[in-house]
Formats: C-alpha cells, sequence, structure tokens
C-alpha cells in the first residue's frame, strides 16, 4: 500500500465525472488544479471531448500519462467497475466525493462500502472518503476550490466534513493561517482520523494539528492516536454532534456514531487536547498558537483602546471568559498620567485616552505596562466604527498602521510581552476595504489579529490553559 | 422647562468649540448636521470666521437666528461661562461632549457638574451629558455622525456610551434596523435613564426600546421606569460593567457606580426586560423583534440549508443555545424524499440536500416542514464561502434570491410560521459584495437575517422567553 506522504504529492490526477458548465464538484477541481497550474490533469468523461479547455477522456484506461490520484464524483452504483480501471492504472488513492454510501442509512450502501474497500486492498490502492471534498496540499498545488493559496504553512487540518475542509483555509486567510496539508476524510471507509493523526505527529512540515470530527472509527486506536500526537504538538480539536441534533445530523452525514460527548470531553482533557465550540474558535485558537509570541502562561492582561463605552464592554467581555484585567497600581498610573492627556480618560486598566491611536502614545502605553510585574499580555482595541472612518487617512497605512507596528514590535522586544490586537470589523461594505488594509498589515508584521474581545479572550483562556499543562520543557516541538 | 419632546426637536443648533481640519467631535458633528441638510447650523469658536463652509460667530449670543439646542466641546474650566451665554440666548438644551468632570474621581470635577446643574435650572434649560454625543433624531434631521440614516424606524436606544450610541445604528444598519431617537446622556448629570425611558414608554414612534446602562443615579425611581415601561414595550438592555474590570472602566468612564449584577438581573427577570451581552447580541434580539413575524412562543424549529458539516454546527450551535430541533417522523421524511435527491442529503431535521439552493426544492422543504405540528420557525441557512462563490451567478439577484424570497414569503403566508435566515458573511473582500446584495434583498423583503445559527439561537431564546412570559392579551403594545 503506497504511504500517505505519497498520496499527497500525486503526479497525475484523473477527476472522473467532470462535466463543462454544470458548476458540479468535479469541474470545480478541474478548474481549480488549472487555476493552480498543476502539471497533469485529466478530465474523464465518456460524454465529452473537453472540459474546461483541456481533453478528456473516456475512461481511466485511455489516459496517456501516469495517474497517481483520481477524484470521483459519479453515481454510488458505477463506483465499483471504477475501481477495476484503478486497479488497472496501478494508481495510488482515489477519493470519493460522491456521496450516497454509508451515510443513507440503508444496507446496499454499507455493502457497496465493504465491497469498495476489498477492491482497493486487491488493488493496491488507499480510499479517501467517500462522500468528503479530499485533498489540498498546497506545495504541491493540489487543491480542491478555487483561489486557494498556494503558499504552505505549519497547520495541517483534517476534517470529517468537505465544507469545513474547504472553508477553514478560506476564512482564515486574511488571518495569515496557511497549511500543509488539509484532509477531508468522510466516510473514513479507509484513510481514518487516527491514521492521519499519526501521520501528522510525525510530519516535519506541520508544527500544529486542527481536526474537525463527527464520529471515530475504533475508539481504543483513535486515542492512542490522540494521546501520542498531542504530547508532540498542538492539536486543536471540534467534535461536531455534540447535541442530539447535532448527532442526528451527522449520522446522516457521514455516518459517524458519534461517541459520547463525556467521553470525548474526559479524553481531550486527559491528553491535553485544546477543544473548540465552532469554526471560528477554531480559527482563533489556530491564530493565538501561530502567532502569540511567547506564549502566556497565566491570564493577566493590560487592555488599551479608544472608547469608553467599548472598553467597558471589552473589560466585561475580556473577564467574563476568564481573562484578567488587574487594576493598575496609582504609581503606574501616575506614570501615565505623565504623558497622557486626562480628560476623557480611564486610567485603571482598562487604559483608554483619546489619543490613543496616536503612535507616540501606544508607544507610552506598551512601554509603561509591558513592564508590570505580572501582566503577561498587551492587547489593543480599535473599532472600524463611524467615527474612526470619519477623517479620511486617520487609520491609514501611512499615519496609523506602520508607525504603530514599529512601536509595537519595539514595545515586543523591550518588555518581552506579547502585543495581541482586536479590531473589529465594519459590518457593510463602507470601511471594509480600509479594515482589510490595517488588518493585512498587521498579519503580514506577525500579529496575531481577533475580530472581537470576547473571541480574542475565548481563544487566549483555552491556550494558556494548555499550555500551562504542557511540560515544563517548554511543551510541544516547536512552540513557542 | 422644556419637555424631551421639544428637546428632539430643536430650530437652530449652535456648535461650540468647531474648529475647521482637526477632525474634532464639534467638527464632525458640523460635517454630519451639513451633509443631513439640517436647515440651521451655528459653528462657534471666536478664533475662525467659517468652519467647513458655514459663518462661524464668536460667542453663542452673536448668532442671529434661533438656537434651540447647544452642542459643546471645549475644555471644562469654560463651561461655566458657556452656560450663562446659553440662559441669554434662551436655548432649550446643552449636550456637552466635554469630558473632565465627575468621571475624572476629582473633586473640582464633581464640583463643577453640581454649579453647572444650578445654571441650567435657573436659566430653563436640559443638560446632556457630559461625557457624551448627545442625539441623533433622524426624522428630524438631527445628527451627531457622518452618513447616518434620516429613514426613521420604531427602535429608541438610550446609551451611556458615545461609541455604543454611535456604532447600534451603524452596525445594525444593513440589517435593516432603523431608530426613532438615538440618546446618548453620559455622566446623566441631568436628562437621565429612568426620566428617557419614562419618556419613551409614551412615545408615539417607538416601538422598541434598547438601553446601554453602566450605573443608575436613583435606583428606586430606574425600577419604577423599568416596570412600567417594559409591561408596555419590549425593553432590551445591555448592562455595561457586570464584572470587576468593566466595573472599574464604568466608573472612569461616567463615574457609574454601577449596581450589582445580581439586583440589576433580578429587576430585568421581574419585569420581564431582554438582556444581552453585548452589543452583536442587542442587534440580534433587535432584528428578531423587529422583523420575526409571527413571533413563536415555543423553541421548536427545522434547520435547512446546504452543507452536511455546517448543518452539523448549526445544529450544535442551535440546541446549545436552547432551541430544540426535533426530528422529524418517517412520514415526514418520505413526504420530502418524494421530491428531493436522496444522494448527499441528510432528512431528519436539520435538512440538507445538495440541491436546497434551488428555489423549487426550498419551497417544497418549507411548505411540507412549515406544516409540521409543533414547529415554531423556518430556519434557512447559508454560508458565503469559496464553492458557494463559485459558478457566478449561483447566488445573483436573478437566479437565486428573487426567486427565493418569492417562494419563501409563499411558505409564510401558507404556513403561518416565520422564516428566519442565517447568511453567513465572508471574511474579506473576495464575496462581500455578493453578500451584502443578498442580505440587502431580504433585509428589504422584510426577513429577519443573522450573522451565525449561534448569534440567531441565542437571540431566539430571549425573545421566546420574553415573548412567552407577556401576558396572553398578546404582549406589549406593537408587538407581534
Amino acid at each position: 500500500m503506497p504511504a500517505l506522504e505519497e498520496i499527497f504529492s500525486p503526479r497525475g490526477v484523473a477527476v472522473v465525472g467532470a462535466s463543462p458548465g454544470n458548476l458540479s464538484f468535479a469541474e470545480l477541481v478541474v478548474y481549480a488544479l488549472k487555476e493552480a497550474k498543476f502539471p497533469a490533469v485529466f478530465p474523464v468523461n465518456p460524454k465529452y471531448k473537453e472540459v474546461l479547455g483541456l481533453p478528456c477522456y473516456a475512461s481511466l484506461r485511455e489516459i496517456p500519462g501516469a495517474v497517481d490520484h483520481v477524484v470521483v464524483s459519479i453515481p454510488a452504483e458505477s463506483v465499483l467497475k471504477l475501481l477495476d480501471d484503478c486497479a488497472a492504472k496501478r494508481v495510488k488513492s482515489v477519493h470519493f466525493f460522491t456521496a450516497g454510501f454509508g451515510e443513507t442509512g440503508e444496507v446496499q450502501g454499507e455493502e457497496l462500502e465493504r465491497a469498495m474497500l476489498v477492491k482497493a486492498k486487491a488493488g493496491g490502492f488507499r480510499i479517501i472518503g467517500p462522500n468528503c471534498v479530499g485533498l489540498y496540499v498546497p506545495k504541491n498545488r493540489l487543491v480542491n476550490s478555487f483561489n486557494s493559496p498556494l503558499e504552505p504553512g505549519p497547520i495541517a487540518f483534517i476534517s470529517q466534513s468537505g465544507g469545513h475542509a474547504q472553508n477553514l483555509p478560506d476564512f482564515s486567510r486574511a488571518r495569515g493561517l496557511r497549511f500543509s496539508k488539509v484532509v477531508s476524510y468522510g466516510n473514513a471507509l479507509d484513510v481514518n482520523e487516527s491514521e492521519l493523526l499519526d501521520y501528522f505527529s510525525r510530519d516535519p512540515e506541520t508544527e500544529i494539528i486542527a481536526a474537525y470530527i463527527e464520529g471515530v472509527k475504533d475508539g481504543q486506536r483513535f486515542m492512542r492516536a490522540m494521546a501520542e500526537t498531542a504530547a508532540q504538538k498542538p492539536v486543536v480539536i471540534y467534535k461536531g454532534g455534540r447535541t442530539e441534533a447535532g448527532r442526528r445530523a451527522a449520522y446522516g452525514h457521514t455516518a459517524s456514531m458519534t461517541s459520547s460527548v463525556a467521553i470525548f470531553d474526559a479524553l481531550c482533557r486527559q491528553v491535553n487536547a485544546i477543544q473548540v465550540d465552532d469554526l471560528d474558535e477554531m480559527i482563533d485558537v489556530l491564530t493565538a498558537l501561530r502567532f502569540v509570541r511567547p506564549l502566556p502562561r497565566d491570564t493577566r492582561a493590560v487592555l488599551m483602546g479608544a472608547g469608553g463605552g467599548p472598553s467597558v464592554l471589552a473589560s466585561d467581555e475580556m473577564e467574563d471568559e476568564g481573562l484578567r484585567v488587574p487594576p493598575l497600581s496609582p504609581a503606574v498610573q501616575a506614570e501615565l498620567k505623565q504623558s497622557l492627556p486626562v480628560a476623557g480618560s480611564i486610567f485603571i486598566n482598562p487604559l483608554d485616552t483619546p489619543n490613543l491611536i496616536a503612535p507616540e502614545a501606544i508607544s507610552t502605553a506598551m512601554q509603561v505596562l509591558g513592564r508590570v510585574p505580572g501582566i503577561q499580555m498587551l492587547i489593543y482595541h480599535l473599532g472600524f466604527h463611524p467615527i474612526s472612518r470619519w477623517g479620511l487617512g486617520r487609520l491609514s497605512l501611512e499615519n496609523f498602521v506602520k508607525p504603530a507596528i514599529g512601536v509595537m514590535k519595539e514595545a515586543v522586544r523591550k518588555t518581552g510581552k506579547p502585543v495581541l490586537l482586536a479590531l473589529r470589523p465594519p459590518q457593510g461594505l463602507d470601511g471594509m476595504t480600509e479594515f482589510l488594509v490595517v488588518q493585512q498589515a498587521f498579519v503580514e508584521a506577525g500579529f496575531p489579529v481577533f475580530y472581537s474581545m470576547r473571541h480574542l479572550a475565548r481563544a487566549m483562556v483555552r491556550v494558556i490553559a494548555w499550555y500551562g499543562s504542557c511540560p515544563d520543557s517548554g511543551g510541544p516541538v516547536s512552540l513557542p
């Protein structure tokens, strides 16, 4: 059997079931591979001579070049014959987008899955899925959605859901997250979560592992894989099907008999994996793991930003989620008041002064507060609301962003405390371009950016708890 | 003393402390009033002859026309003299943006506030603030931020924070929320939360009241005002300063001695006011109150939308927040399977079929599910993720939005169940225009739109609990 490593670097990819112009998944894959300049893409469909400008073949066997990986989107009843072609063509892996197998709950679907597995074993190839979107390996230009970044990064994502597998890289792109490999594995007929965890625990290109799991195939093996993996790298898990309705949906989705939530939670606690409640939180935790340097081992923070009401809200959200915002001593307040305006200001942590958008004020505040004993992180928040948009150029790259990045980097260097940003996006197009430009500059400078204080706080509390439970040796390999 | 009603409809507005080009609040107000075509705006500043193209006066007394309302942004030490001018000019109300009073915690600030109040009483005018952004009354073109909608709506908002007072209308604009009056009242030296609640409980232009409160001036009076108001109209409250850090921030912000959270919570429960935890949740609850018709009295919902993983996530979020997603009977599932595809689908509630973006499929699903006994609402969710953006025009107005709105309106009419939408926005500019166009069409058609299932569920659970506690007469005046 081919190793997973071989499967992630195929020479040729065939897309079976591709049709021109029907906007199907198969057509999307052909489009995306072409767009990514993957060198050898072969649409297969006896009805067409050409798909999106590429020659289309009547069957796998007619393809002239080598085919290592096959993407399949044809009805379930035709797949067994196709698998004979796969064996003849000596492919290494077959990914079934096709659904209508075990997850339908019908006996025929389950029987078909067993027959597929027998053919794969005999033919010497692996099966990914069925009922998933397969592989995304940026460095090898192997993609399954259009407009996917080809720049690799240190995060691996295994997902039982194709939607989440495509959404996570897309939603987290602007936050600077990039991926080594993303594997959507659907019904997990052959390649499953435990094998993938084992692989990524050893993969030198992967430093952080994210997982969306609805149900596991072999509980004992999964527990071993989790324990071994989480001891080496941070593992962030979002368990789908935590509620009754979610469990029903997961069974209908991937035929997963979702395991007991209590057992799953206990396992995660025991092996020190980080559990999250939804995809947004997964992105937040990954952002914290990837960009907060140094990682704090304690929850005490200073909050600074412009706006009284927003400061009250942000303080409540932080403490509500479990970060601590300790009061500043009179001496520290007095030091701040020497160079920051007093009218319209709050000095007691949170710190809010009307000029806290000026780089010099940010610099003073961060240099003073970063040295306060016990404070573990400096949090700067900024809302892209009407007032901040008024006065064109107020938040421009030249006037605000570049000098602010300069003074924040200096503060990190001089105080040894990480700077985190909560940038609240506007709710419409108005101001969105400005927001994205500002976000991009901070992200490219290496800062962790969150979209609200609640999101920031929730993620940091989880990451600090995880880090606090890592061995004192400094925890997992590459962090922090 | 002038009644609040008079204060909301001033003839002339003077802006004291306006300077050209310094991007101050005073300049913003001049700019905004001009932009809104408010008929009589008078900048006042002895240093300038003109501000933003308007004649600028050396003092209030020199203004030729009538001035009913004065916006003040000058240092705290100059305000007493100004109040003499206000009395001489026979104004009705003075709004102090100026900060540096009681909220500084210094004795001088508190003494100054007392002297201001004496002058206001003697001069026969009211004070709004200090330390706030004052009034926004769209129908009278009285604005305090640029680009504010002039279209009025049934929601009043009273806010101790100027930031929140400006942000709520801005952030909720795309969701279709419009306001009768927004009052930012800061330190509440004169006009305070209780008087405002009393006023809005009687205001015929206001059907729903939202409030951001850090602390109350007179607990007994506030309790009476809350009880009387909440008996007549829904009151949505966000209490700032629920945590230690939030309390410190609130004291630094508006000198509010925030009341005990436990007492505040008990009061809200007793009078049946709806408490929310942040500004996003306030917008969600207002959206539900404003646009969900009929309002359900029970939490049972059907969830429909395209995507397996997203359906699992959405189900978990719904039940986690307290909405119920009851399983569908085999008979109902069989009925759905007659016209919806089985492969790649989930039929058990949630309902997820690959074609659930097609108006005919939406129509079938809603007509069948809206008649299932016990089901109170129909929830449709859609993510603007890569797949949905692929296939240009897939979510276009002509192909999707207009026909979908048609079939959803028909479903509401025929089944008597409300349709709610969870539209997940993209995270960047890519797809944002399309998202906003789709959102706008649904909002203009009168549908409630939420940005995630968690947000939708949390808001609906709060609104259903509120509605369930209203008298059987049908509850507050104008709802549902």
